[in-house]
């Protein structure tokens, strides 16, 4: 069954690590026999630059056409003072909208060959394995009424609205327990419910899924205290779900606490499963060209994408394995590089996951 | 001059360790002849138990009249099932914004007597010394309109309002210039500019009070790169400002790099530079009236309140170096206890800042 691949490298390092991430996609769409086809177009600044649009039509009807978007990273200074609406990142918060990939999928994983990269005590951290569930396309990133308004008295005040209604909360929770099903079996919602309504409404619908879920088992946790938690003992995460926001702050600090961004990838993915897979990392416009970028995040992304949109779960399994492999190896991207490892540049790391297959 | 001091035990071990900060106070009020006048109310839960009410009449009266409030904690499980209005966390917000409380200073200062309680390296905390300025009246916490309603299609929506005006965001923006001009002149402004239009105007007008402290560095982060940065090398930061919701989460998540919480104060200011004081701590119900809570934060905040509220800054540093003195002294309350200290009850801790001082 052929399945169409839509490549969106965007900005600063994204062309360069999506370009060692397709080489990968294609030596296993030969050597498992997947029928992947490949396109590629503009978002993001990439896009700004050549038709004054983050997000062209031609680029969101590829991206509905596609059965799985790879997306490398947007945004960058250049593009920094532009007005709100021709923004890059208003070419990835278009593409989830319009794509309804509600479902954003971010693991925090420890890599035992990278823990030293951690700036928590080793004991803290070791084997950490949480899995963020983090809601895409609605609370205060799409919410109305937005902007910025003259008051009567002459100042002007900014605003945007944090909203959720039932359904969007309940479809977000199915994706989270069952998630939770598949791992641990513990779903920990974080919320705001002693302050914000929105998030009332949000722990009442968590609470009345959970009877649907009697094996998985399901705790609240006010966001600041997450955010404590995290710090202090990350281990006691399973699965994570919340709303768009805290997810943005929270998956973000989790991530960090491996110390190493540079490997960890993320899904965003629709009711049909259709999905948008991209490294956590952002496009580093700083060592943008130089060829130094770690590929692994935007590779493992592209397992995930194997997993998840396109069943294929034994060649997601052979990526993964790979690149375990060249950690053992000793080879390290500058942002991983520690003392006894062998420095590596973009494409040598590339390179390596390929032998490794 | 006399001066009335309103005591708000609050809920949980609110009552234990105010008591503590209460001795101390008393003894510093002989000591340097400050004419301190020390009233008490209920506020939270233990208000609500009274008079159904978590901010009675009475004691918004009484911390009008007040020119320092030292509050302990509020909320419990006890009252988490009550409607919004009636609930202990009320009380707490109440007082903010019927006080205008609008700046909320919080430091997250690592101890050296305490370096091994952090969960993070110690080369990466040591020396952690940084202040988070929290607007505390304004943003989401108040923002109207809000709550849950019935959409036309049968679900229900809840929402909330983000809003911030320019007096607003100037005067909390003041404040941290201030802040930073006094330490070490560089402050970090924390938005999430690239996709909330409040936080663009709150960017652009730290931008525009910048020129009137020409001395202070003034950067900008996202958010979701700060909740990282605190943890990757949160030595990087001097003073952080940010919004009401956005603090709530980062300072609680400084306070835990230090590995202390039971160790920091917090201040909440209006113009008039009339405060209320508070450990940064919750009520902590599942160790109520168990004589092991720490006072230590109670008792640091009673010092922040000298300092700030008072003009006392001899008797504020007095309580500061009989802290450090029980620490050297390597006493230690169940949270902070670690191999060789002595472990001691809240009211034995409390004894010994008193014959400290
Ligand atoms: C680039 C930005 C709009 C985006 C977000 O806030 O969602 C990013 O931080 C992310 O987490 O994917
Ligand atoms: C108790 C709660 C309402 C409060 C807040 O969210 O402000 C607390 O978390 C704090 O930070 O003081």
């Amino acid at each position: 069954m052929p399945r169409n691949i839509l490549l969106l490298p965007g900005d600063g390092i994204g062309p360069e690590i999506v370009a060692e991430a397709e080489k990968v996609l294609r030596k296993v769409n030969d050597d498992f026999k997947l029928d992947l086809h490949f396109e590629s177009a503009l978002v993001g600044g990439a896009a700004l630059d050549e038709h004054d649009d983050p997000l062209p039509d031609e680029t969101l009807d590829k991206g509905r056409k596609a059965d799985a978007i790879l997306l490398g990273a947007v945004g960058g200074p250049k593009w920094d003072s532009l007005p709100m609406a021709k923004r890059p990142e208003k070419g990835l918060l278009g593409l989830r909208s319009n794509l309804e990939l509600f479902a954003n999928l971010r693991p925090a994983i420890l890599y035992p060959q990278l823990a030293s990269a951690s700036s928590l005590k080793p004991e803290v951290v070791s084997g950490l394995d949480i899995m963020i569930v983090r809601e895409l396309t609605g609370g205060i990133y799409f919410g109305q009424p937005r902007g910025i308004r003259n008051l009567e008295h002459g100042e002007r005040q900014g605003y945007n609205t944090y909203a959720y209604t039932e359904s969007e909360i309940r479809r977000i929770g199915r994706v989270a327990f069952e998630t939770a099903q598949q791992r641990g079996k513990k779903l920990c919602s974080v919320d705001k419910a002693n302050v914000l309504e929105v998030t009332v409404m949000w722990r009442e619908i968590m609470e009345d899924l959970k009877r649907e879920y009697p094996d998985v088992e399901l705790t609240h946790m006010y966001v600041d205290n997450a955010a404590m938690q995290l710090v202090r003992a990350p281990k006691q995460f399973d699965v994570i779900v919340t709303g768009n926001m805290f997810g943005d702050i929270l998956s973000d600090e989790a991530a960090m606490l491996t110390g190493s961004i540079g490997m960890l990838p993320s899904a965003s993915l629709n009711s049909d499963k259709q999905g948008m897979y991209e490294p956590c990392h952002g496009s580093a416009p700083d060592i943008a060209g130089q060829g130094i970028a770690n590929p692994l995040a935007t590779i493992l992304s592209a397992a995930m994408m194997l997993r998840y949109s396109l069943d294929e779960e034994e060649a997601a399994k052979a990526i993964e394995a790979a690149v375990s492999k060249v950690l053992d190896q000793g080879l390290r991207t500058a942002d991983i590089m520690s003392e006894g490892g062998q420095k590596v540049s973009t494409r040598e790391m590339g390179e390596a996951v390929l032998n490794a297959l």
